[in-house]
């Protein structure tokens, strides 16, 4: 049981943190932090939030486990803030999905003062975002990747984890560099493209647009995602996420040349091998 | 109401057309033809077919309408030996997703016989396909998209238009090379493009795959598609296909220029204002 729990940010993630922890009672206090009184009004109205505040050092105060939910580079900067404010024995971790700048961060940080801080990124989300859509099951049959290093107390890890678990998820473990490619490949990338994507159909037949199907709708969904998330998210993987680019033009340019050539058989084999690729996806 | 229909090829889209003509009772007889006996026996056991044969000379005696739905390039090889056979009042279409093709062999037919043809395309679909998946509805809600050129029968285009319409498409008419640079734009550029997305993660960090959630599952859904098909439909629509990849490239080279460059707002008002495009997609 947590006596204090803090969440810096209460949009989607922390505000179904929140609403998580409300509903399985894995906190007896849970204090929402965030720039905006207005937007945190909402979460206290409802319940969900025993009191708010904008203002960083009252929220941190005695809270035992801290989770950092603003977008990714807000995430660094607020880590900074919170490092000195934050209690002796307090766990500290975020929902930010890139994760070696964080780190980074933290080990500098670490130099100033021992604090028990692990990286944590629940892979659950949406093309919305904002509390409006925050709900307590979110996280239920989600993965969470924590991404601890050789220099992370046991105790966070072991915190971080149950916490994601009692609210539904799966945990499991990875480098926060293996994170950010593993992200990169199979979050970032697919965004970017699916942006390249929407921009590619407006720019070659505009008036295509109206006959979109599914197939269409699907592989774009999520290029109206919000743009200030995903500029943090870009800007912040943005090593692992233009070398995973690379990787797709690579792969782009064998398929592209198939279509060039005049051999069904191989174009036919190459497309087989893929749809086993993405069969073998659960 | 159709004296006789005739299908060549009762897969997905023609098991569908098949069910939609019995159920709306479109047709007085439907008459299925394929290659395989074994493949067409369900379609005549569940009544969807009142016969079926392997000989299209027998299958096409006496059919006024003809649909032509085996994968794109074999409808071509159809199309001219149908030319020949069919009734002198038939009229022929066909489902496939490209079409100039299909029309300048139906242009280089003409010459050599009056035949009522005009090209439609029903944008519905699965990544699965075969008659075991087709059903009544397949065409509700869905738009088909005619082909008439300017040498094209009135009739033809009458005919098939209500054919459609009657089983719950909505039809929209484009000339077959506007038609053919739209499916490239918003139905098989995103689909090699999937096609590279699974390709490029294998190649990047294919451990990445056991960790891929929603986005990345709908990004590439279609991915999953039937090999035989879709080598057929991408070289069939080649040129058109070719010409999308080069502005999904010149796209994805914008976009990467962004993330490399540490111009936040520039960014950001760029996947606005592609966020803005995608959601104005109904």
């Amino acid at each position: 049981m947590i006596e204090r729990l803090a969440i810096v940010g209460i949009g989607l993630l922390g505000g179904s943190a929140a609403k998580a922890a409300r509903a399985g009672r894995l906190a007896r206090e849970i204090v929402g932090i965030g720039r905006d009184r207005g937007r945190l009004e909402p979460a206290v109205a409802d319940g969900t939030l025993d009191r708010a505040t904008t203002d960083l050092r009252e929220g941190l105060a005695g809270a035992d486990l801290v989770i950092l939910a603003a977008p990714v580079l807000t995430n660094e900067a607020l880590l900074e803030r919170t490092w000195p404010l934050a209690d002796a024995n307090a766990i500290v971790t975020d929902v930010g999905s890139t994760k070696a700048g964080l780190v980074r961060t933290a080990r500098r940080l670490a130099r100033t003062r021992p604090l028990a801080f692990v990286g944590s990124h629940p892979m659950a989300g949406s093309e919305q975002s904002g509390y409006g859509i925050a709900r307590a099951d979110l996280f239920r049959g989600a993965t969470v990747i924590v991404t601890p290093t050789d220099t992370t107390e046991p105790r966070a890890v072991k915190t971080v984890s149950a916490f994601w678990e009692a609210a539904g998820a799966r945990v499991a473990t990875l480098e926060p560099e293996t994170h950010d490619r593993v992200v990169a490949a199979i979050s970032h990338l697919p965004h970017l493209v699916a942006d390249a994507l929407v921009d590619a159909v407006r720019r070659f037949e505009p008036g295509a647009l109206e006959f979109a199907a599914r197939g269409f709708k699907d592989t774009t969904r999520i290029a109206a995602s919000d743009p200030v998330m995903w500029q943090e998210i870009f800007h912040g993987n943005r090593e692992s996420l233009l070398a995973s680019v690379q990787a797709f033009r690579e792969a782009l340019e064998v398929l592209e040349a198939l279509v060039r050539r005049d051999d069904p058989a191989a174009l036919r084999a190459t497309l087989g091998d893929i749809k086993r690729v993405r069969e073998a996806v659960r």
